[in-house]
């Protein structure tokens, strides 16, 4: 029996997620879903054979509603993802989980009140092929205990309205969530330096920036954030540890000799760099679902992935190295 | 409503496909399979919910089977082909199409004779995304006109009971598809030459060897065959033109620098490394079956690589220069 | 004629210096040496036919000498380097030109003094065609204004009483005079970021290290500094501009696919990583030499990377930024 | 004592190793010259120091000139070689060491009867780095015997009056002898295929050829020959052992991230890409000239590869499998 999902917010990327869970992952179908933006809504609804609900909350408690997946407006994903835990359902949030850590914590409280994990949220890049193989030789031994971690996440150009602070909160937030996954621990210490700006970054912009994050046990980050970077999507990882390193590849592409160079393609978008992984996010969150268990990363997570982006963003404004205090974990999440 | 599909044959590739049918892509389903090894059928039946046949043509006649996938012992493909032809059933079928170029020209009367294509022959490198990104590349022009191509085909170890033929007959005939589909033009002429063979190579085998072929408007192939490579499965194509060349790329993996050395992974495993283009292979075919069009490899291209394969094989016995004669292609065929 | 060199220092630099004189570039000969080791001196002037001498003043002052080389110990550099502005002649001196910036600083003036520019400071990495290629590129625009580098110096195992402080006295002192000559300005602060240190560091030593450096114009550098990393000896460096990125390629080394893996050879030592560099340094030298030019490094970016390395140091005892503050440069030197 | 060196032939590649030899290497100079263009081998006379003869001859008789290097015009490399063996002198022959085998053999006959070697020719693979790097992996053993070399060699567009048969005689001739120094044995058979040619091949010129080759022990060997493949100078090299595979590297060159492509420079010349091999194939000839040995490919060398680019020639245009018969080598060349 397919999974039967309900789909609050029908942009681009809801839009995406519509098309990804009718044409290709199996086991599931879009059988609802709502968007401010009404008339795409419909067309879209009628597109997929799906039905349109006025708000977010009647695709929830809609009675053919199994699950749902959360791609609306940043600002209303809290009141979502608690109307989900409320209704008993499981639901696939898009990062961010809230825009502020309280709401986040509002939620963590409300799941665990409610005694079931039901939320998570749509960290992608742990489902990434190469951040997996990542993980697995870390896990292995073969380079010993990691030491530093060199990053790189640029776009050839920001969204409309990027401001400074959105570059952490929405675009290097995935390297918060996904380098503690792959160190399988907290950070202890944030600060952000402010290289001269590009003079392609309009409207007062700082960019790049570069965010450095201490671990509890000293391992030391770098993360470049250059939303204009102008030449392509480019996410770079290097783990460095004790006996060698390892870095995620470049994704494969054609390699042509022309013109006196070799060169292959780099991606220009993030849908397409990522695009796998969306796919087997989708893809183990439906079969997790199935079988009543969230495989994916939690709502603490998606709290803890907002703490630390705070207090990033509190360092980049005084200018100073910022303590991060993260609750104690509930054994709720631990376990 | 899901395509129903039966399966015969469900030896490691029929059962890997009912898996990828089942778990992975979208809009079909497994209803009936059929293999001589009763025991495991029966058990996959079961595992997949499926109905077990005695026989494949009890498969192919099923009331609740909608399309075929055949996936049994080669010899017994061109009877299955044709059983599905006669049933007038969408029939997806491993490569090779018939063991012998007589029984491939049945198969495509039989398919003229009925008025309609049904069959898709199992070439799943024209699913591969580097191997599409090079046919891309070839007709935008970007490097003229192809004048070479120069191609690798390495496994680690052969199967059980590899015989210098197969080599061809099983292996290099994905080359003779998928190169005449990047050019868009039949084969003139075939030659193999017989290298040292490696100590590695047992029982007689002729390992590794070089097929050369010529295409009707002179492009030029070489292609090296080697089963006891040993160091892993390995797939090169790289094309010439007149102002640049391309090559496939390596497969993405993650960079160690470790000991002495940068190094990646190489697959062991062909099924590791095509397994995209096999998801995308029985994605597309499912979605166009469901339109009522093959959109892939045809009978007629699998009548052309048998009969370019034996032309290599009589170009390895007899130690010469082969011509390939090719018949006139229907335009039931080409349109 | 042959420019006749006097050398003083006969360690393993200094012999192998004298080898590159003799047998590599053209142009030169040493005729002088001395080394506190009487003997092995001794026997490296008999070997290339030079005269032994006890000191290094002696070396400098003998009438047969015109050019000075000094690969003595660190210590000693400045009062060989003073003593051969003294003497009026050119002498190429082993990084760093003196220990303190307060010897430097004696050494600029003296220089400045005797009214002609006679020391270069033996930072070879200048030389280097990876290096120069970047300079190119960067000087040429295509890249926009650089915002960023990223660069990475690793060695396997560190020398023999190796201590925190040295990893960037002796270390890092080749990416702070490089990237200062590559970016063309100078730097106004410094950090230094003590990540987990490696468990195979010995006696106390912090190892790695991550200096953050900002060039006046506002570029940031981050230089991870490991010199336990085992795999090798690797030295990298990107630069990020506005519209695209550059970097030093690995050298060049015989790919091998074997046993799973494609690999290719990461060099283990330094003089072999820079062995072209240190080639061309000293063919650049005798050449200048021979026409009354110093063609290199000068005193004052000896002085400057002293300057900076002292600023690096005082950062990592205290944890803090520390302003960089460079005396104004003499036209003497920026002419 | 420098080795004074007597240069026959001052075009582009006769000035160039006079450069060489006066301002790279070390222990020799260049202290005559003779070339038909009377006006431009005075002016380069002038500007080196050296004197101008009217004839090689008078060259190669000199008192003052111990050794003589050969760049003149290929037709007259024959007598200028057999003039210097009479005379007793060390000598560099540029490729080909002559334009028939008939003239090869009187050198290789003339040798002998002199009982001393003392010619070299001048195929300056064997001292490339790469080439040096996979001679010592193959010895090694660690990728068993090698079974095929797969190799290219591509020019961006070809010299005046090139011709089909130049192809091979002045280029491919590099691979004929540094692969045959590289397995250590003869070739057996060969044979030519031409491929379409390009429509950038002008004045009748077939291009690309494909020279197929078969040493003694069965390896066979591909190479492709492509003088106006207009991207750049290509050199790739692959061995394909028992257990592994190695390959040339591509020169190390800057890595640009730029408009939607990773990228890195080709070549555009042979000069600029095998400018070590020379600069290190002059210094081990002027060092093992002082001590009175040749050290790099002999006559013989330059015989072998002379029958061998003949019989591909033959090959070329009978198009069949030409047997390549090799005298016995003399034991004068092969202690």
């Amino acid at each position: 029996m397919d999974l039967r999902i309900g789909v609050i917010g029908t942009g681009a990327i809801g839009e995406d997620h519509i098309r990804r869970i009718t044409t290709v992952i199996t086991g599931a179908k879009v059988v609802a879903l709502s968007d401010l933006n009404v008339d795409r809504a419909k067309n879209i609804a009628k597109k997929y054979n799906a039905k349109f609900y006025v708000t977010g909350e009647e695709v929830i408690d809609a009675a053919e509603v199994d699950a749902v997946v959360i791609a609306s407006w940043d600002p209303t994903h809290a009141q979502y993802a608690l109307a989900s835990i409320k209704a008993g359902k499981f639901v696939l949030c898009e990062k961010p989980l809230a825009t502020s850590k309280e709401d986040c914590k509002k939620i963590v409280e409300a799941e665990i009140a409610g005694g079931k994990q039901l939320v998570q949220v749509g960290f992608m890049r742990r489902f990434d092929r190469g951040y997996r193989q990542l993980k697995t030789v870390i896990e292995s031994g073969k380079i010993g205990d990691p030491l530093m971690l060199h990053c790189v996440h640029r776009n050839p150009t920001p969204g409309p309205k990027h401001t400074t602070e959105m570059s952490i909160k929405n675009s290097v937030i995935h390297e918060i969530d996904v380098l503690r996954w792959l160190l399988g621990e907290d950070y202890k210490t944030a600060q952000v330096l402010l290289p001269k700006s590009s003079r392609l970054a309009e409207g007062g912009l700082r960019d790049p920036q570069i965010v450095l994050l201490e671990t509890k046990s000293g391992v030391r980050i770098d993360i470049e954030s250059f939303v204009n970077c102008q030449y392509g999507y480019d996410v770079q990882c290097e783990v460095v540890g004790e006996t060698g390193t390892i870095r995620l590849p470049d994704p494969a592409s054609v390699v042509m000799r022309s013109q006196g160079t070799l060169s292959y393609g780099i991606f220009s978008d993030w849908s397409d760099r990522f695009i796998e992984a969306y796919d087997i996010e989708f893809q183990q969150w439906v079969d997790g679902v199935k079988q009543g268990v969230v495989a994916g990363p939690t709502a603490w997570d998606g709290y803890a992935a907002c703490i630390t982006a705070d207090a990033c963003t509190e360092a980049r404004e005084k200018g100073t190295i910022i303590p991060i205090t993260m609750p104690e974990c509930s054994t709720f999440y631990s376990k």
